[in-house]
């Protein structure tokens, strides 16, 4: 087993799960980035909060001491299941035994992919970089706007989705906004910064119990964010939303609705789902190929329940842990039983000391659902470097008000 | 006093200096960046040593607890001494009763601008992430080549200029590439990375003694740095640099070289040096206008040996402690004693645990004079938050040799 040739692609929590636990075999780890990103944390360097170096870590340091694992920076075109390679952009193809697909998604606009230019996501660093530049200087733009002329800047933002992605971005915001902004910007008054969270459906944070749904609400609505419930948007411009009948002009759109599964997998030639993800056989593998699996926001995974499993960090580490687990063992289709999540509960944060948390029957809110999340994080984070400055940023910004990472550069 | 408007254009060392001294005016600090740069550790930012938020503080949160400071993110386009006012490229012009100017520098090409291009310098945080950019796509693309055909990948670096950012620099980049990439890039070998140091005149560091200089070379070369003296470039291209009859071929060439002044002092019709800045006079003014100060790197003014004082740290913020003491008891010229330098001494980082410093007539290299150099830059980083960071990330460093902002996006 040990000349088995396995290839990872993509370097998100699924890859890097397989990567660590897979300790006999070759193992390429290919990913457009040179780093492991902690996406939970994606939008408080969106919103000035941490520096991109405290939630992302080079992939060749966090293989440094597995001889085994070799780590390209490049990205993949295409797989080629009949040839058993890879394709890349700036490298030879590269031959696999075992394939792990896990590249990730980006967000889903639906079929109205023109939008995407003026209501970017924030998925990658760079995603999340491009709106921390956004916001810092549209903020200095509003200043300069009162000081200079007296009147509105309008300063308004819309972020289009209420799962956990729309909330901890418009709490973040809201906060930031009111309470880090403030002392900075003396000319802005609270009433030129708006920030609106737009719900196509019925209730915000809809995957929670409906009691945390309205706590969420409530707590969002005192920290002054505008929530609009069944409100799908139907057109984005460079210069607001519209919604239905009514129209939000706002420069400043953040999109965090739906997913949509990497292109990658369009060359894989198995079934996809609408959303563009691989229908997973039990065993994760794609049918008639037991040794590629696709795992994490890629695969369509169906859990117990019978809806497919969410594309979060511990459904993507679960699977990570059972391929591994298939490949270590060298088990053969027959004696592989399905792969099963085990749901530990679910998370969003709201703003500085107040969250959400649901585990089985448990329900919490507030401080210590707050606590309990920040613990949470601080844990899964890669490395003890980057858990001791993402402590400190919190604690220091828990008790200053003062967000570590404002440089524009 | 209390209606006096004072403008202060650059939020560098000096104007930084003045405006925190100054507590009874109106004061507009003007900044084309959001931020106060601590300039002397931008060469960890460039070689991901350090991230940007470590050793850059947003200006506007320098300012929270002073009411009296306005801050301006805009850049200044010209001073019209006539109208009393400072044009501004995003907002109405600016009246002032008194105004500092203290635009920095970029670096000189000696009138071969066009070199910029191929051989950019590192003044400002947008040069240093590009640096670091490219540098960390350098070793990608190098381990990349020797992975796939085998070969060797040129990975040269060559430095221009042997003044302290030049050594610092190389001896980063030795650091980095040798000790913290070497385990992270496994095909790499060591031939393949070369560093080299250009220096137009007969030593490195020229302005220290001479047994430092020799010190440093010395410790240069054991990390693995070529230096080459007495060699003026006469031609830099995208593929290399010409030395005479040397041609070095590399795409990485980084300009550490001598200075220009800031172009915004062609605009207010005082004397100038060759490299642009202003001949101030005694106490820093420009000549017939006592209520307009030149100060940093922007002017140029004769210290107590004849020579032009350095462009450093310690000059501006004396210079900036002078100037506002002039403001803060209104002196007239004729009650104004000249501005004396205090010369505190010089020193320079080579490496992890390697320095010289000078200090009058005490010389020290070696370990002591590193600790030093640690702990003056920590001390004299703005905010607490700052300090931990950075001692954090050097005592980091100097266990692990792992960097902590090598991440790309």
């Amino acid at each position: 087993m040990a000349d088995t040739q396995v290839v990872i692609i993509g370097g998100g929590f699924g890859g890097l799960t397989v990567a660590r636990a897979l300790r006999h075999n070759q193992i390429t780890v290919i990913d457009r980035a040179n780093h492991h990103l902690f996406q939970p944390l994606l939008y408080q360097v969106a919103t000035a909060a941490l520096s991109p170096g405290d939630i992302a870590w080079p992939l060749r340091t966090v293989f440094r001491a597995q001889p085994n694992v070799h780590v390209m920076m490049d990205e993949v075109v295409a797989i080629d299941r009949t040839k058993r390679v890879v394709r890349l952009q700036q490298s030879p193809p590269i031959l696999f035994d075992v394939l792990i697909v896990a590249p990730g998604s980006r967000h889903a606009y639906f079929g109205h992919e023109e939008w995407e230019s003026c209501a970017p996501g924030i998925k990658t660093m760079t995603d999340a970089v491009r709106l921390r530049e956004k916001m810092l200087m549209a903020f200095e733009e509003a200043e300069r706007h009162r000081t200079t002329s007296g009147s509105s800047p309008h300063l308004t933002f819309v972020i289009v989705g209420g799962g956990p992605t729309g909330v901890e971005l418009a709490g973040a915001l809201a906060e930031i906004g009111r309470k880090a902004m403030g002392p900075d910007y003396p000319h802005l008054r609270t009433e030129d910064l708006s920030i609106i969270l737009v719900e196509a459906g019925p209730r915000i944070l809809p995957g929670f119990d409906s009691r945390l749904s309205a706590k969420a609400a409530s707590a969002l609505g005192h920290m002054g964010v505008t929530i609009k419930l069944n409100s799908p948007v139907t057109a984005v411009t460079p210069d607001g939303v519209q919604i239905g009948a009514e129209w939000i002009p706002s420069m400043h759109i953040v999109w965090a609705a739906g997913n949509r599964a990497s292109p990658l997998l369009n060359t894989l030639s198995a079934p996809q789902d609408p959303a563009g993800r691989i229908r997973v056989q039990p065993d994760l593998t794609i049918p008639d190929d037991p040794w590629i699996f696709v795992i994490g926001d890629a695969a369509h995974c169906v859990g117990e329940s019978g809806v497919p499993l969410p594309g979060v960090a511990p459904v993507a580490m679960q699977q990570g842990r059972y391929v591994a687990a298939l490949i270590n063992h060298h088990l053969q289709p027959p004696e592989r039983s399905p792969f099963l999540y085990a749901d530990r509960g679910m998370l969003a944060t709201i703003g500085r000391a107040r969250a959400v948390a649901q585990f089985g029957p448990i329900r919490a809110s507030g401080f210590p659902a707050w606590i309990l999340w920040c613990i949470i994080h601080i844990f899964f984070l890669i490395g003890f470097r980057n858990r001791v400055r993402v402590m400190s940023e919190w604690i220091w910004y828990y008790l200053t008000f003062k967000p570590g990472a404002r440089v524009l550069y």
